[in-house]
C-alpha cells in the first residue's frame, strides 16, 4: 500500500511521526499514541484535553457493572456485563498565557509535531502557537507509562515564552467523572449506568500534589490517583493545590520571560483493588509515587529506554524493501509489548488499554494471536497471562455447570471472569476459545521449556479444558466423536456441528492433557484425573470426527458447510462490507461467505493435520469466500499463503495486517488498536515467512522470501536462548545470540547451532496457481518486486 | 385423566360449572371463561373487579408500541414490537348494599356459582352474599359478547335482597388505565410503556351511560368505549351518570326489599380505529350501542343461541365413553371458535382474546391450528383470517427485501404485520410458517371448493410464498434444492439444514402456487409470474432434498440430527421441564431432544411423503426424544400414534390436548386458554381417529376407534355440505346432512354419499410393538377400556 499523499504518519524506522496536527484523525491518533504498560493506559489525548475524540484513561479490570438486557431472555443468559471505564484522567495539564487558556482550536498554530517513540518508549509532543492575544509559546511535553514501575506515568511539560514576557498558569489535574462524547448508545440505562460511575471517597490535596479515592457503583472495585510534580522556572513561580470530589489540581503561575522556559514534571500513580481498604490503596498510590519521585524524570527515562533497548534486541524485526511495513512492524510489536508487558495476572484485552472498544474485554484474541508473540518474546508476560487463566478457573467451572458440561468453559468475552457475551450462537457457543487456551499453554511450555509451569499452570487448565471436550462431545454410533452445536472463529457461521477447527484443536487439547497428566501423575490424580479418564481423552482425541468433502476433496468449515449456497459476492455492493452490517445473521450463516479464516486458522495451528496438496486446495477454497470483515483474518492468510508457496499474496496480506491501524485501514482504530492484528504480523512474518513452528520435538523454520523484500531478520527466544533468523533471497542465517547450543530443522533438514552463524540455502520457489479472493475483496497489492 | 378431587370444574356435557369459588384458580378460570367473538375478549373477571389474578379487556389488534432491546444488536433485528394491551374496561359492575361494597373476601360467602354455558354462549354467575353487617343478598349476573353484534358485549345484573330491606348501590363503570398487578419484568421500560398506555381524548355522560375515547402513545390507535343501561326495579330507583377522563360511571340507587330485585342491563359497544377519526369512533360506538338496545337483552340471547345452534348442528363432536373428555372437546371447540368467530381480517391470536400471553401475538397457530378446524367449521371465519394474511403482505415484502430475499417473509409474531421477534433463531428463521399459511390456503380452497377465494386471495399469497422458498433455498452441485439454516417446528432444534418439515411443507407450497398460477395464468402474468417462474418453482419442488438416515432407517428431522447425541433424560430431574427454563438453548439444541412434534407433524400433513413403514419406524424414533413442552405437540402425536395403529396412546394424547386448560396442565392457562391445542383437539379427532385427509381429488377417512370410547361422531362442511361421521367399534356411518352428492373414500375405497347414509366397517387393527416416551413423559394414561 503506498502512503497516501494525506496520510496521517511519516514513514520513519523507529519513530511515529505526526508532522502537523490533523483534528480529523484525532480519534485514530488517540489509539495510536496510547501509552500503556497493561496496567495503565493512556490514550493519546492532547495534554489540555481539548479538542479530543474519546478521553481515556485505563487501568487493567477496572471495570463497571451493566445490565445485558434481552427483548427475549433465555436460561443461562448472562444477566448483566462487565464494561470498561475511563477513570480519573491525570494526564491533564492545561496552560493559561497571559489568561487565554491554550487551546489549538483557537489563535494561531505555528507548529505541531507529535512523535511515538519505540526505542524511548515516550510520546512527545512539540508545539508553538500564538495565542489570540499574539503571544507566542512553545510547548514540549513527553509522556511515558513507565514498563519498570507499573502504577507510574509521568509528564515532562515545558513551556518557553517566544516573544514577550507573559503570565503563565499551567494547571495540572486530576478529573474524575469526565464528561464523555454520547455514544449514541440506544439502551439509556447503559448511559446510565457508565455516567459518573465513580463515587468519591476520599480527596486530599498536597503541597503541589493531590489524591482521590473513589469506588464504583456495582462492580465494588476502588481506585486511587494521586499526583504530584517538580516545577523548574525563573523566580517566584507559586504553587497551589486543592482538591474535590472528581478534581485534584496543582496549579504553578510565574511570569516568563522570552527565552525562558517554566518545566513541570508530573509524576502521576495509580492503585485499585476489589479487596484493599481505602487507606490501604491510598498509601499504595502515595509510596509509588515517592518512588517515582526518588527515581525522577530522567531516571524514569533511562529505565523505559534501557527496557526497551533489551526488549527490541530479541524482538525487533528488520524488513529491508518496505520502509512503511518496517515501520509498521515495528508499532505493532510495540503495541503487543505495551498491552501484555504488564498485565500480570490480570486480561489482556482485545484493545489493549488503547480505548474502550469492546467494553474492554478478552477474547481468544489473547492466547491465539498475543501469545503466540509475547511467549516468544516476553515469556513472563505469556505466563502471567496464563496464570490470569488459571485464576478465573473457579468462574469457568461455574459457568461450565451452568451450561450442563464437566471441566471449566471459559468466557467468550470477560473482563473478570463472567462470561459477558450477550450472543451466545457467537459467544458462549464459540467454544474453541477453551482448546485455544489449552494450546496457549502448550506453546509457552514448548518456548519457555519451563516444566514448573506446566505442572503448576498448564496441568489444572488442561485437565480442565479437556473436561469440557469430553462431556461436551459423545462418540457417535460409528464410534467417531463429534462436537456438534458450536461455532468456530468464522462469525459467518454459528451453531454447527464439527467445524474442522474447534475439532482438531480439541484434539489437541484432549491429547496434550493426557500426556501432562500422564507426566505429573500425583498432581493430576488430586485433580481427580485417573488413567481411565486420560485414556477417555485419549480415544476421544483418536475418534475426533473431521469431516472432508471426497467430491470437492476439501475439508469443509464444518459438517455440510460445503453444500451451501455461495454468497452472491458480484452482487454485494463494495459499502455493504463489513456485510454483518448490511445482512441480517441468518442470512450469513447459511451461506458460504467467511469472515475470518476458520479453516484456514486451523491449517496454521494444526499444520499436522493437512496434507501439503490438502493445504493447497484447502487455501484456494476458502481464499474465494473469505471477506476479510474480521482484522483477526489477514494474518492468518498471510501464514497460509507463504506457507502454500503464494508468496506475493503473503506480502499482502501480512501488509494489510500490519498496517490496519497505522493506516486505519478497518476505519474505526477510533475505538482502539488491533491488538491481534498487531500481534498476527509478527507471527505472520515468523511463522509464515520464517514457517516457524514449534512443539515438543523442538524449533523448526522453513524459510522463504517475497519478491519484494531483500531482507527479514527476526529474532526469538527459546528455552533460555537468544535466536535470530535473518532471510535474504537465496539463504537463510540461524543465528544463537546468546544461550546454549541447541538443533532446529531447516526445511525438514537438522541444523545444529552453537556459536557460530549456520546458512542454510531457500528452496527455489514451485510455481503455484494463483489464488482468488471474492469480488472486490483481495487484498491492496503492493509493489511485489521485479 | 381422572378428575382429581380438587378439581376447578364439575364435568358435564354442555357446560362449564365452578361449583364454588377457587380464589387460588382464580387466573385458570378467568382464561377459561373468558368470553370472545375474536373481535373484544372480556377474562372472566368478577363483576366487581376484585379479587382478580388478571382483569382483561382486549380489542383484536389493538396494540402498543414497546421497545425490543438486544444485549448485542444485528442488522435486521425488529427495534420495537406489538403488545397487546387491556383496554377500557367495561365489564365492571361494583354493588353497595348498605354501604358495604360487595366484595367476597369479606362478610359470608353462602354459594358462589359460575357456568359458562357453550349452547347459550354466556357466563352466568350465582351469588348468595352474607355482608359483614348480616345483610343478605342474592346476585345473579349474566355476560355475553354477542357473536352476532361483533362491537357488543351486554351484562344482565340483578340483585335481590333476602332478609331485610337494603339500599343498593349498583355502580355500573368504564374503567381506562385500570392497574395491573405487576409481573416482575425485568425490562423497566416495557413497564414504562404499558403502564398508563391510554391518552384520554375525550369523555361524555349521558343519562344512563358514557362514553370514554382515548388513543394509544405511539401505535396511532384509538378506542371508544361506551355503555347504557337499562334499569328494573322498584319505585324510586335514581339514575345518575358522570364521566371523568379515565372512568365513565352509571350509579343506580335504591331501596329494595325482601323478595324484591333491582334488575340493571349493562350494554357496552367498543369501536376502534387506526384512522377514522374521533368523531367518527365516537359515533360508531353510539350507533351500536343503539342497535343493541334495539335488540334487547332477550334478543340478544336469542341470537347468541341462535347462532351458536347453527354452529353447533354440525361442528359438536359426541364422545361415548369418556364424559370428561366430551366436556372437554367441546370447551375447546368453542373457545377457537371464540377465538376466530368475528376477527375479521385482523389476526387470530395464540391466546385468543382470553389473556395478553405471547404479548397477544399471531404465530402459526392460526394457519397450521386454527385454520385446520375454522376451514371445515367457520368457513368465512377461516377466510377472513387469510385474508388478513393477505393484507400484511406489504409488510411481508419489506421483511424479505430486508433479509435478502424474494417475495414475502411473514412475521414469527405479529399482530400488525411487523415482525416482533425478538431472538431470531427461533423467530425469524423459523420460514415454515410461509409454507403454513400457503398449506392453509391450500386446505381451505380444497374444504370450501371456493375458487374464487383461490383467486382473489389464494394466488397473491402463494405466489409470495413460492418466491420466498425460491430464493430461500437453492440447487447444489448434484442439483438438489436445499433450504440451509432455518428452524423448523421444534423449538429444542435451530438455524438447521434441510429440516425435513420445512422442506415437505415448501415443496407442497412450490407445486401448489406453480399449479394455481397455471390455472389463472393472466392473474398470475399480473403478478409479473411467468412459465419460467413456474417452472423454476416446479423444479424446486422436484428436487427437494429430504434427508433420509440409511442406517437408522428414519428420517433425520434435519442434516445430521440422528447423529446428535441424546439427551440424558433419565438424569433429568421431572421439575426441569420445560427444559427451556433450566437448560441453555446451546444445550438443547445440539441434542436430540424434541420440544413439539416437527418430524411428526410433516407425517400428519404430508403423509403422502412417508411409506407406512416409514411412518411407524420414525414415530417409534421420534417418541422416544419428544418432551411435549410445548402445548402444540400432544394433538399432533395423537393424531400419528392413531394413524400407526397406537390406538389407547392416540387417546392419552387426544385428551392431555383437550384438558390442557380444564385441568391446567401446563400450569400456565392463566396466561390465556391454549387456542392451537383447543383446534388440535378436534382436528386429533378427524384427521387422527377419523383419519381424515382432504385434497384436490377430495376427502377421505380412514377411522379407527380406541377400545375404551363407544362412539364418536363429529360433522364438518365440505364444499357446501354438511357431513357427520359416526364412528363405533365395529363401524362408521358418513352421513351427509345437507348438500348434494359426493363421493370419498373410506380406508381408501370409494363411497358415494347421498341421501342415505352409508356404513362400512372397522378394519381390524393390528398388533404393534408400543413405543417408548422419555423418561418420565410418557402422557397421562386414562382407562383403557377391555
Amino acid at each position: 500500500m503506498k502512503p497516501d499523499a494525506g496520510r496521517t504518519f511519516a514513514v520513519e524506522p523507529w519513530v511515529v511521526r505526526e508532522p502537523t496536527l490533523d483534528i480529523a484523525a484525532m480519534g485514530q491518533t488517540e489509539s495510536v499514541f496510547a501509552l500503556s504498560n497493561g496496567h495503565i493506559g493512556l490514550r493519546g489525548n492532547l495534554d489540555e484535553g481539548d479538542p479530543h475524540h474519546l478521553p481515556g484513561t485505563y487501568l487493567n479490570s477496572f471495570y463497571e457493572v451493566r445490565p445485558l438486557p434481552y427483548a427475549e431472555g433465555g436460561y443461562g443468559y448472562p444477566e448483566s456485563g462487565q464494561t470498561i471505564i475511563n477513570v480519573t484522567n491525570g494526564k491533564l495539564i492545561r496552560l493559561l498565557v497571559d489568561d487565554e487558556p491554550f487551546d489549538l482550536r483557537y489563535g494561531k498554530l505555528r507548529r505541531h509535531e507529535r512523535v511515538l517513540d519505540l526505542r524511548a518508549g515516550t510520546l512527545s509532543r512539540e508545539v508553538e502557537w500564538e495565542s489570540p492575544a499574539g503571544r507566542v509559546v512553545r510547548v514540549r511535553s513527553i509522556r511515558l507509562v513507565s514498563l519498570t514501575q507499573r502504577a507510574i506515568a509521568a509528564i515532562c511539560y515545558e513551556v518557553e515564552v517566544l516573544d514577550e514576557a507573559a503570565l503563565l498558569v499551567v494547571q495540572s489535574e486530576l478529573v474524575a467523572n469526565e464528561q464523555l462524547p454520547a455514544r449514541g448508545a440506544d439502551d439509556p440505562r447503559l448511559e446510565a449506568a457508565l455516567t459518573n460511575a465513580l463515587i468519591s471517597e476520599m480527596h486530599r490535596a498536597d503541597e503541589a500534589g493531590a489524591t482521590l479515592v473513589h469506588s464504583t457503583r456495582k462492580s465494588g472495585l476502588r481506585v486511587a490517583a494521586a499526583m504530584d510534580h517538580e516545577v523548574h522556572g525563573p523566580e517566584g513561580i507559586k504553587i497551589t493545590s486543592d482538591a474535590t470530589e472528581d478534581a485534584g489540581s496543582t496549579t504553578i503561575i510565574g511570569r516568563v520571560k522570552p527565552g525562558e522556559t517554566l518545566k513541570v514534571v508530573k509524576y502521576l500513580s495509580y492503585g485499585w483493588s476489589s479487596q484493599r481498604s481505602l487507606p490501604a490503596v491510598y498509601d499504595q498510590v502515595r509510596a509509588a509515587l515517592a518512588a517515582a519521585r526518588y527515581t525522577g524524570w530522567d531516571g524514569l527515562l533511562r529505565e523505559q529506554a534501557d527496557y526497551l533497548e533489551d526488549f527490541w534486541e530479541t524482538a525487533d524485526v528488520e524488513i529491508d524493501g518496505d520502509a512503511e511495513l518496517q515501520q509498521a512492524v515495528r508499532l505493532a510489536t510495540f503495541h503487543v509489548l505495551q498491552a501484555g508487558a504488564r498485565a500480570e495476572r490480570r486480561c489482556i484485552s482485545a484493545k489493549g488499554l488503547t480505548a474502550d472498544g469492546y467494553d474492554g474485554h478478552t477474547f481468544w484474541d489473547t492466547e491465539t494471536f498475543c501469545l503466540q508473540v509475547l511467549s516468544f518474546l516476553a515469556p513472563d508476560a505469556a505466563a502471567d497471562a496464563l496464570r490470569w487463566r488459571q485464576s478465573i478457573l473457579p468462574q469457568a467451572f461455574d459457568r461450565a455447570q451452568q451450561l450442563g458440561l464437566d471441566g471449566a468453559a471459559y468466557p467468550w468475552r470477560t473482563i473478570r471472569g463472567e462470561e459477558c457475551s450477550g450472543y451466545w450462537p457467537a459467544g458462549t457457543a464459540a467454544f474453541h476459545i477453551n482448546a485455544d487456551i489449552a494450546d496457549a499453554v502448550r506453546r509457552h511450555v514448548a518456548a519457555t521449556g519451563d516444566t514448573n509451569f506446566e505442572l503448576e499452570v498448564g496441568l489444572e487448565i488442561l485437565v480442565a479444558t479437556a473436561r469440557l471436550w469430553r462431556s461436551l462431545g459423545h462418540h457417535d454410533s460409528a464410534g467417531e466423536f463429534r462436537i456438534d452445536g458450536v461455532t468456530g472463529p468464522d462469525e459467518y457461521s454459528a451453531i454447527v456441528d464439527n467445524n474442522v477447527y474447534t475439532n482438531l484443536m480439541a484434539q489437541l487439547n484432549l491429547r496434550y492433557a493426557a500426556e501432562v497428566a500422564a507426566k505429573h501423575p500425583r498432581s493430576a490424580a488430586k485433580l481427580g484425573v485417573n488413567s481411565e479418564e486420560m485414556a477417555s481423552w485419549r480415544d476421544a482425541a483418536a475418534s475426533m470426527r473431521i469431516p472432508y468433502d471426497d467430491e470437492l476433496r476439501v475439508h469443509p468449515q464444518s459438517e455440510g458447510f460445503t453444500k451451501h449456497k455461495i454468497w452472491d459476492f458480484e452482487n454485494t455492493p463494495a459499502d455493504t462490507y463489513p456485510l454483518l452490517l448490511h445482512y441480517p445473521y441468518f442470512d450469513l450463516y447459511r451461506k458460504q461467505v467467511i469472515k475470518q479464516a476458520d479453516l484456514v486458522l486451523a491449517m496454521q495451528l494444526r499444520p499436522d493435520a493437512f496434507t501439503p496438496e490438502q493445504m493447497r486446495r484447502n487455501f484456494a477454497y476458502y481464499e474465494a469466500i473469505t471477506v476479510r470483515d474480521s482484522s483477526l483474518s489477514a494474518c492468518t492468510q498471510s501464514m497460509v499463503a507463504a506457507r502454500t508457496g503464494h508468496l506475493d499474496l503473503a506480502y499482502d496480506y501480512l501488509a494489510e495486517a500490519a498496517l490496519i491501524d497505522l493506516n486505519n485501514l478497518a476505519g474505526n482504530t477510533d475505538h482502539g488498536m488491533h491488538i491481534a492484528s498487531m500481534a498476527g504480523t509478527w507471527v505472520a512474518i515468523t511463522t509464515g515467512l520464517g514457517g516457524m513452528t514449534c512443539d515438543a520435538t523442538g524449533l523448526a523454520f522453513a524459510p522463504v522470501l517475497p519478491a519484494a523484500l531483500t531482507r527479514i531478520s527476526f529474532g526469538l527466544r527459546w528455552q533460555g536462548r537468544h535466536i535470530r533468523v535473518t532471510i535474504t533471497p537465496d539463504e537463510v542465517e540461524y543465528r544463537l545470540v546468546s544461550g546454549p547450543p541447541m538443533r532446529l530443522r531447516h526445511h525438514g533438514e537438522p541444523v545444529a547451532l552453537a556459536e557460530d552463524p549456520q546458512v542454510r540455502p531457500l528452496p527455489s520457489q514451485h510455481h503455484v496457481d494463483p489464488v482468488e479472493q471474492p469480488y472486490g475483496r483481495a487484498p491492496r497489492q503492493r509493489h511485489h518486486g521485479s
